[in-house]
This record gives C-alpha cells, sequence and structure tokens, in this order.
C-alpha cells in the first residue's frame, strides 16, 4: 500500500514530492486512495469539494467516527507529512478487522483535498470549503503564480469548480474526528515518546514586507547618495530572529525577491515575506509588532518606504478537550507512561475543522524534527505504533 | 535617430530598457545600428565576436580613430548608458560633415555586443573577447539563469558561437579608441561642468556566496535546531555596507535566490552576489576580505556552510597618459575651463581594450547620477555639448 503510493510524484532530482492540487500527480494520488477503499470494500464518496471519503457501515446514521488527512505535497515535500495519516487509517482497519473488533458506529476514511496550499497560496482549502471558513467566490479568486485560476484546475481535473462551498450535512454525520499526523518538531523525540496527542494549534499569519528604495548603479552611486532596501531588510531578518528568541515564538523570512536583481544595480524593490508563529495570539501580536517596528526604523535610517500587508493568518486552534481526554484514557488503558500532549506549530485539516466538529489529533514521532523537507521521516516501529494507537482510538469510539 | 533606437527593447510597465544580448530587442539594436551606418554611406562589418563596426576610409590603412559604445543594457536601465556613446558617435560624424572637415584618417563607429552582462554574467564580453582576456571555452561555458548557454543564444540569434576568439589583427588597425558614456555618479554634476574625461577605472569585481542551511518548516522547527542560511546572509549585507564605509570604496548586494524560497520553509540556499570596488587594488581586497570574513564567522554562528566564489574580477585600468593629455589639449582650444578628470566605478569596453590600443573616454554629465534605473538623465544640452567635444576630439585625432 505504501510503496504504490510512494511512487507517485517523486521528483527524482531531489528526492521530494510535488503532489499539488489537481495536477497529474494529485489524481494519482486520489485514484491510489479509491483502490483502497474498494479493495476493503468501503464506499467511495467525492464531496462537492473534492475531498474524499470511503465508508464502512452507514453515513446516515449519524455519530460517525472520521480519521484520515492529506495527499497532496509542499514543493519537494517528505512521503510522511499527510499521507501517514491516510496510510495508517487504511492500515488500523485492517488492524481492527484481523482483531476481530465489530464497530456499532459508522466509520469513514477521508483524505482532504489541497491542504498545503502549494500551488494556489491558501491551506486547507478542501475543509475551509466545507467549514465555510473559505467563501466559493474567495476560492474562486485563487490563482497559481503560472496564471491558472482555482476554478480552471479543478476543471482540468475534472472536477467541477460551481459545485463548491459550505457542507454542514456531511459534517453533521461525524462524532469524531481524529487526524494522525508525522510530528513537524522534536517534542516526541526529546520527550522518547512515538506517539503523542495535540493540544492546540499555534495562531500563525505571513505578513508581505515591501522595501521600497531607489535603483542605480553599485559601482558608481557614492554611498551616502543610496537608498538600498536591502540593508532594512537584512536588519529587518536579525530583528525577527531576536524578537521569536525573546518571546519564545518562531518567525522566518523564507522567501524573498529583488527588483531589478541585477548583481551590479542597487536594487528598487526588495519584497519579503515574514512567518510568524506563537503559543498564543498575544506573543505573536507583540513579535510581529517589533519586527514591524524595527524595519521602520532601519527604513528610515536608509531613506527606504515600508509597506506591509498581512497575507493570511489564522487564530489559535485548542483541541477540544473532551475528546482529547477520551482518547488520553483509550490509550491509556494499553500504555504505561502517559501521552505527551503537545502544540503544533504547523495547521491542519482538523484545526479547521474543530469549529465544527469535534476533533483531535495524534503526532508520530519525527527523528529529527524535519518537516517539508525530503529529509523527513518516522522509524518503521514508530509508524507501527502510530497504527496501533490509531486503531485503539477507533475501536474505543467506534464501539462505544 | 535618437526616437527609431528609444523604442526598442523598452519595457512598458518600468519605463526601463531590457536589451539583453542576444535577444530580440538585440538584434533590434544591432539593425537599427546597420540603417545609421548605411544611411551615411558607412560600410558595415560584424567581427567574430558579434561586435559592430561602421567604416569610412579604408580600414587597412591602420591608425584609424574609432568611437562608439554599446546597446545592450542591465535589467531595466536606462535610455542613456550605452546607446548615448554610439548615438553621439553618428551625431559627431554628421557635426563633421556639416563643418566639412576632411579626415586624413580611415574612421570607425563601433559597438561592443554583451556589455553589461545582464544575460550570462560576465560584462563586456565582446571587448574581452576580442582583446583575449576571455576564452573560447569560458565564454562557451557561459550560461543565463534560464539554463541557455552563450553558445545556444548566439546561434539563436544568427551567430557562429564557433568563430569567437581573440581579434589582434582588427585591433591592431586602431589607432585611437574614444569612449563617450553618461556619468554615472555625480562628479560631473559636483563641479558643474557638461563634460569630463575619464582618468581610470576602478578595480572592481563580482564574489558569489552560497550559504548552505538545512531547509525546515518555518512554523514546527525550534529557533535552536535551525540551521537558518538568511540569518549569515543579512548579517553580510550589513557587514559590506560597514567595511565600505571605513575604506571609502563601494560594496552591494543586489541579486539574492533562494531555495525552496517557500513563505513557510526554512530555506536550504542562500545565494547572493556581492559586487564591490575601490580605488585601488588594496583598498578592494580590504573590503572583501572582511565581508568574506564576517559571513564566515556568521556562517558558523548558524551552522551553515559557506562557499565564496569570484565570478569576475577587472584590475584598475589606468587610461594613457598620452592620449588623455592629446584628448585635454584639442578640447581645451574650445574650453575656457580645464575639463574635470574623474575616475569610473563601473566597467567599460573601452578599458577592457585600454590593455590593447591607446583608449580615452568622454562623460556627460548626469545630473542625478542616476544608473542602471530608467530615472537616469541628462539634459539635451550636455547631449549637445558631448556630441560637440566628441566630434572636436575626432577632428583633432583624425586630421593629425
Amino acid at each position: 500500500m505504501w510503496d504504490d503510493l510512494a511512487r507517485i510524484g517523486r521528483e527524482a532530482s531531489t528526492g521530494g514530492y510535488r503532489r499539488y492540487a489537481w495536477t497529474g500527480a494529485d489524481t494519482d494520488c486520489r485514484a491510489w486512495f479509491r483502490e483502497q477503499a474498494e479493495s476493503r470494500g468501503l464506499r467511495n464518496e467525492t464531496d462537492r469539494n473534492g475531498n474524499l471519503w470511503a465508508w464502512l457501515g452507514d453515513p446516515e446514521a449519524g455519530d460517525a467516527v472520521v480519521t484520515g488527512s492529506h495527499l497532496d505535497s509542499v514543493p519537494d515535500g517528505g512521503a510522511f507529512d499527510g499521507p501517514l495519516g491516510v496510510v495508517s487509517a487504511f492500515a488500523a482497519l485492517d488492524e481492527l478487522r484481523a482483531r476481530g473488533t465489530r464497530l456499532t458506529k459508522p466509520l469513514a476514511i477521508t483524505a482532504f483535498g489541497d491542504e498545503e496550499g502549494a500551488r494556489f497560496g491558501v491551506a486547507c482549502v478542501g475543509s475551509r470549503l466545507s467549514a465555510g471558513q473559505l467563501t466559493r467566490e474567495q476560492a474562486h479568486a485563487l490563482r497559481a503564480t503560472d496564471g491558472t485560476t482555482l476554478p480552471q484546475a479543478m476543471e482540468a481535473a475534472g472536477y467541477d469548480p460551481d459545485a463548491i462551498g459550505p457542507d454542514p450535512e456531511r459534517l453533521g454525520r461525524i462524532g469524531a474526528l481524529v487526524e494522525l499526523h508525522v510530528e513537524q518538531g522534536r517534542a516526541l523525540d526529546l520527550t522518547n515518546a512515538p506517539v503523542g496527542l495535540a493540544s492546540a494549534v499555534w495562531p500563525h499569519g505571513r505578513w508581505r514586507f515591501d522595501f521600497h528604495g531607489e535603483a542605480n548603479h553599485a559601482g558608481t552611486t557614492r554611498i551616502e547618495d543610496r537608498r538600498d532596501p536591502m540593508l532594512p531588510y537584512a536588519e529587518t531578518v536579525l530583528a525577527a530572529r531576536r524578537e521569536a528568541e525573546l518571546a519564545g515564538a518562531l518567525a522566518t523570512f523564507g522567501k524573498v525577491l529583488v527588483q531589478p536583481g541585477g548583481v551590479n544595480a542597487i536594487p528598487s524593490l526588495v519584497s519579503a515575506w515574514l512567518d510568524s508563529r506563537a503559543a498564543d495570539p498575544s506573543s505573536l501580536d507583540t513579535v510581529v509588532g517589533a519586527v514591524e517596528s524595527a524595519a521602520r526604523d532601519a527604513a528610515t535610517r536608509s531613506g527606504v518606504e515600508l509597506d506591509v500587508v498581512r497575507e493570511s493568518f489564522t487564530p489559535l486552534v485548542e483541541f477540544g478537550h473532551a475528546l482529547r481526554d477520551e482518547l488520553a484514557r483509550i490509550l491509556g488503558r494499553t500504555s504505561n507512561a502517559p501521552l505527551p500532549v503537545i502544540p503544533s506549530g504547523a495547521g491542519h485539516d482538523a484545526g479547521i475543522l474543530s469549529a465544527s466538529v469535534p476533533t483531535a489529533m495524534l503526532f508520530v514521532r519525527n527523528p529529527t524534527g524535519i518537516s517539508h523537507s525530503p529529509a523527513e521521516s518516522a522509524t518503521e516501529d514508530d509508524c507501527v505504533a502510530g497504527v496501533r494507537a490509531l486503531a485503539d482510538v477507533l475501536e474505543g469510539l467506534a464501539c462505544a
């Protein structure tokens, strides 16, 4: 099962995955999902937003136990981010069948569409649309860097872009949603635990900093006549790291574009994107405010103008204590150490849907913490421990 | 004449020029040159390295007086850098004919190919090849960011890349080469003179800094686990400015490329180019050495590996005193103030060729000093003064 999926969308030159929404690789991943469902006698269903569901039992009965994750990837992403949750879902069902478990509630396995937002810039499009957190109009306006719009891409993949929108009826069938995901940091590694529970998703956002200077010849313009926007950008990068350390938060500049971008030209414009996250909204405000303030001071000193725009923002998501406690209780039966409960700096479909239905997350240890890179990893033993924990959780929830 | 040329390769969105070697805009500029030559009864010649020549009189007679510049541009460059020298050459010939001057030596107007190096990263490719300062093998290895090699680009433009190489015979015909160029700084503006003479071209070069870090998730990787190459890059930008100020030199980072370049990804690689120039070689060594040392310290502190490669270097060029004094004498006859003699921080074909033939340069005042930008300018009066000075010089040299 894992081997068939591992071949899809892999870039030979990097060893990373390029599975972007509504591309050929995405279509191949979806076909793999349907085959896995059919081979287990599950009933395939694709919702209006392109999310995949594979049902065991009657969806209409309600109070369903649902598990799954996503199959798309970031550019040159790793093999586990997303797929591990879907593969583990099928494997957990196999485990329950091997145990001879009789489920009393309907069970569904899901794969949400376009979680990473690698192509259209907005993450968790499938779950956001279903939860009504992204409108049809907003989704229709999304455009890839090559100019393709989301509706064009959906049509090219054989889906109807006019059908998208909120799906409260389908979400209303769900009694509990559990997403298993490879950890994207080292918290489990540091506590020496193969599996953990999610406490919350940190509030996070993206801010675009445009430093407007004056293009000029790098070989002839006197230092005192320059308005070089690269200098305040450099000071802002250092300020971001300093403020993140002070607040125990995260702040990163991973994308920067320079105009005109000639080796012998002082730039006219440096555009840079700040990604920042913190455990609570006020820490995040403090970090971003301090970075912006440092950027403004540095820009003024260099005679450079600065525009700052917040391009996206996701507020703090606390996973419901009731479901989390229930999972801790179920898993506590078979484990002799208390399960670590850890926050996530990254967004997830389960975080988006927590506003609509009870959700929880299981994390599987990542020994290096490396994520969004081909070097992302999880040991086979830990993946098996994840499947077993997920099977225990499904049994505990669906046989209740 | 100026209007026809002004239309070619202009980017509407910026008002700047994008005339890169061996592109359609370059071909159009070359066609413009040939038309100008033909309409004046000059004989067109293209040499093995793609430099254009328009002859009046017999090239084989030797001791020719040659004037011209280049027609290609940096990304979004101004209208004057290069073209002013070529247009002024044709206009000076018109002026000489209007005066009824009889030349006793052959005269040529030239346009050297690929002076800016905007596409393949090496400046003055046409004159370097002819002077034997760039080998055919080195030129054949040049590659644009889109992967196109120089030979592929030459072939696509209808030129034979296998023909390129040193051209001592053609250079041997030249008795004196005078390049007129818009000034790229404010020295003439500060001394209130429309025209000046070049003393020297500062030694200058380009160094590529590759900061190798580790790609990771910007939202989940702890600060202490990061190896983020953007941080030492930022420190290096600030060190370059600091060291340039200390040494009275210039140092600029105008181009930076980030991999993978995702907003939520810590970069695996930041590649940045340092352009540095100084009045003398030892100041330049001091600046570049100090910047590299600061970069290495910063890289080590961030757990980042650094590679530094010198991609190009042009040593100090002093224009020959004999020809410069001759020009000062000729121009002194018609001027009542002594002509300013100023250095150039920028490289020029005349600087490259000064190792092979007697060369000199005339500069035309640039009121803002702005260069390599659409805002580059020269007043009509100053351009006319430049043409008149060039005509005087050609008359003085070619009627001797």
